[in-house]
């Protein structure tokens, strides 16, 4: 029921992810049943007719409540016992679904999946991963925005968050992490950062030293490509919806001077958000995915399918190996 | 002497803002004297042949001292008494000079120039405006890079600074101000932004709220446009290399795909930094331009004419006059 498209995108993206994911999955739609009845049958007797054969395997789940996207999220997860995030998380501590994915309210969606799911042991507060387009490969980008001040302990928990999800569903292997700091050298930038930088030099974990700015677009610094790259959620959104908007405003650029349009999107195929559907809120027990607000439904067919992918490769069984990791002496 | 390619490129930079400023401007260039009137007679005897002319209104003046990009500032700064910063700034403290610009260590330019011009009353720290190219207007961002740690009163003050700039130097009247923050509401953000959210409420600034890392790139917000963003150096600086870094890997992408170079110059003229040249050192009684290490002789050119601009339009009367502003109560 969440999203700037819903419930007509995320239908049609379950729809979609199905016609795509192996057979022996499922997908349940979390919301008022009979609207979400109402949107499939449109979608069966129109634009999706094609995909008639795979709504056998949706579940429609009724939850009456509908946290709306401006509702505070402690008031949503008090005042909206019943709401479709509730009752889709729910689904998953009772072993009925392996992985959440919403578009709606992410605030609300945090509050509701730390409370619901509950956090691994030692984790303060969970982080959202989002994966970043560079001219190299993808890369995690966290926290992107659960976190606004962060200490360094909470860097280096999100640095062994983001090792475990580029491992597990990247498939990166010994992932490399880098901090997002304003220059090369370990003395640089704000007080969190320098003690952020030395606690991960000791953390076990295959730290390549900082990063900066102009590094994220290349996915590489001076000392080489990396995988994983941690920041506090104040940067982090910054830079990811700064990211977000720079691309259409060059392409709007390029197309005034009549650049075709296919040529765009060939070029730059590889910087599409879309492609990448949702970001997981890392450190709970269990899987959430949060989708952009205006996911479109191949947004939500692909975080469907980050979602599947999360669930197939047990990333929450290797995030509490990697927490339970003892530091390099 | 400062800059990846000094003095070659800060040399021809001078005769190419010779060449395109009034006649009643001088060039005073700064360094080991021999070396720069070897790359001066270099540069005539070639490519800036057709310059000579302009040589004329060139000053060469000796300074001994070279402080290195990787000089540490404090050490620059005490260590290297006759370098070409320390020269060139005491110059405009004689009333020989009425601007500096530098390519060279950022770092020891801002403690040089915040020891030899000083700081204006109540300023408790310098910050670097960076002009940002918008596709709708250039607007100033700062602080990117000088302060990495800042209260809201230095982020209040860093707006009164960025609003005289703009509307010195860029003419903006009564400069629209906007504050980096990651939500577009007065309570989003971290501690020091919420806190700087109301002290700017109240500040008898043009204060238009919250701007989000997506507005940076179209120079508006929800809210309609704005002229300055203040920011902490932190977020700024990685903004600000990460906007450096990701139109020239688009651009690579688009070249990939057959794409005519002109036709993508044509489309992005207005994003080149290039053509603003320097960034200036605000807080200063004076005026200190930092332009990028990697400035050309064009960026230099244009460092150069944005510091006549800066002493044309009384940029340091102005910052004196906003300082003093009483708050609107």
């Amino acid at each position: 029921m969440g999203g700037d498209f819903a419930p007509a995108a995320p239908v049609a993206g379950a729809l979609l992810a199905l016609s795509e994911l192996d057979p022996d999955h499922r997908v349940q739609l979390v919301g008022r049943e009979s609207v979400l009845r109402e949107h499939l049958t449109a979608h069966l007797g129109g634009e999706y007719a094609a995909l008639a054969a795979h709504a056998a395997r949706l579940d429609l789940i009724d939850a009456d409540d509908v946290i709306a996207m401006d509702d505070k999220p402690a008031a949503a997860l008090r005042g909206k016992p019943n709401s479709s995030m509730h009752v889709g998380l729910r689904l998953q501590v009772a072993g009925q679904s392996d992985a959440f994915v919403s578009a709606g309210n992410t605030g609300a969606q945090m509050a509701v999946s730390t409370i619901i799911l509950r956090l691994h042991e030692g984790v303060q507060r969970p982080a959202i991963a989002t994966i970043f387009p560079t001219a190299h490969q993808p890369i995690v980008v966290l926290d992107s925005g659960a976190n606004v001040d962060c200490s360094a302990a909470e860097l280096v928990q999100f640095a062994r968050l983001g090792t475990a999800y580029a491992e597990s569903v990247l498939g990166r292997q010994n992932a490399r992490v880098g901090l997002l700091n304003i220059g090369e050298e370990a003395e640089k930038g704000n007080a969190v950062a320098k003690e952020t930088h030395a606690l991960l030099s000791s953390s076990g974990l295959n730290f390549i030293g900082n990063v900066e700015g102009r590094d994220l677009p290349r996915g590489q610094s001076d000392r080489g490509p990396f995988d994983v790259v941690v920041c506090d959620g104040f940067t982090g959104n910054v830079v990811l919806k700064f990211y977000e908007a720079v691309a259409p405003m060059m392409i709007a650029l390029l197309k005034q001077q009549g650049v075709d349009e296919k040529v765009i999107g060939a070029a730059f195929r590889h910087l599409d958000y879309s492609a990448y559907g949702g970001a997981p809120l890392l450190g709970v027990k269990g899987i959430s995915i949060i989708a952009h607000g205006k996911s479109s439904a191949r947004a939500l067919k692909n975080a469907v399918k980050v979602a599947a992918q999360a669930a197939a490769s047990r990333l929450d069984a290797h995030i509490g190996e990697r927490l339970g990791e003892p530091a390099r002496s």
